[in-house]
């Protein structure tokens, strides 16, 4: 009989430490999104999920407070991209379900334009900040969709007070999608 | 220092077996849908988080496979959505990263219509049907705000070939919001 208390576990591939300098300072737009770059081109060289990378910062610090990278085959986990896992994990770390707050402002960077379920949780997430590399049309090259994603929808999320800053370090993300295609990776929700 | 390889649990509060008959056959919709209901309703009374509950069950056989409450609270973490607990541990279950597929596919159940991060991840789960109990204006009648979900969402999905169908036992799914209210639970993210 299936054991209905068996736990979903959202785990990291092993080789994170290998690629994340955990006590940088990454003090720019650039600086973050060069982490996401980094994590998204690590995840498709080690094969360990699709070309998507993403992080979370201290806004005040500019410390990293947390990282993902996408592990939907890896896991077994259609939740699991890139922003997903960096928002649970930040959330675990700062053991809260808000990234907002006095003092403890949060900003992701992404390597990719967030579909909709991550838009969404971006929202929820609290962080105040977001930045993101390659488009839209970049993923739908390589023919990743980000579903149901309309300019209002980041409209709304600026209206509630959420900076965006799309297209930051934008060819050497897109070259990460790339790389991905030339390897052969699965496109997983085709 | 932190630990970068703490892991991320998606656990369900202990009491899920003492409401849920994981034995049933739930042929309808009314019925898939009662069982969202339960689990919201158990979910606000034993105060283990927000009024929403999820199902997902086997089309071909209306067996149930895996379930899910709202846990952003006890679990610090905003992605703890009902539907996004059910997606994810129905998919450890089956094994797949997609409920999708010849002869296993799969219907959702949940107690009130999804915010944007659930649809998006109705989407990429693979679910071919998915009802909703409770509306929009019933959610923000006690202040649970569903993000950006506009009408074009709902067609996209649909135009992936995802049946919808909402305001199944609303009135039913709307009171397990107004009890909340009543008992003064939190609302999380105001």
């Amino acid at each position: 009989m299936w054991d209905s208390n068996v736990n979903v576990i959202v785990s990291l591939p092993d080789w994170i430490d290998k690629v994340v300098d955990w006590n940088g300072v990454y003090a720019t737009d650039e600086a973050k999104m060069r982490v996401a770059i980094d994590l998204a081109a690590a995840n498709v060289r080690r094969k360990t999920g699709g070309p998507f990378g993403a992080a979370i910062f201290e806004a005040r610090t500019h410390r990293l407070v947390s990282v993902g990278v996408n592990s939907v085959v890896r896991l077994n986990n259609s939740v699991a991209h890139a922003e997903m896992m960096a928002i649970m994990r930040a959330e675990q770390r700062v053991g809260s379900y808000s990234l907002h707050g006095a003092d403890r402002d949060h900003v992701l960077a992404t390597s990719c334009d967030p579909c909709a379920m991550c838009l969404g949780a971006v929202l929820w997430s609290g962080v105040r900040r977001m930045v993101s590399g390659a488009g839209r049309d970049d993923a739908l090259a390589i023919q990743f969709d980000e579903g149901p994603v309309f300019p209002e929808s980041y409209a709304y999320l600026e209206s509630r007070g959420i900076e965006i800053f799309r297209g930051v370090l934008r060819e050497e993300a897109a070259a990460v999608l790339d790389l991905y295609r030339q390897l052969g990776g699965p496109i997983y929700n085709a």
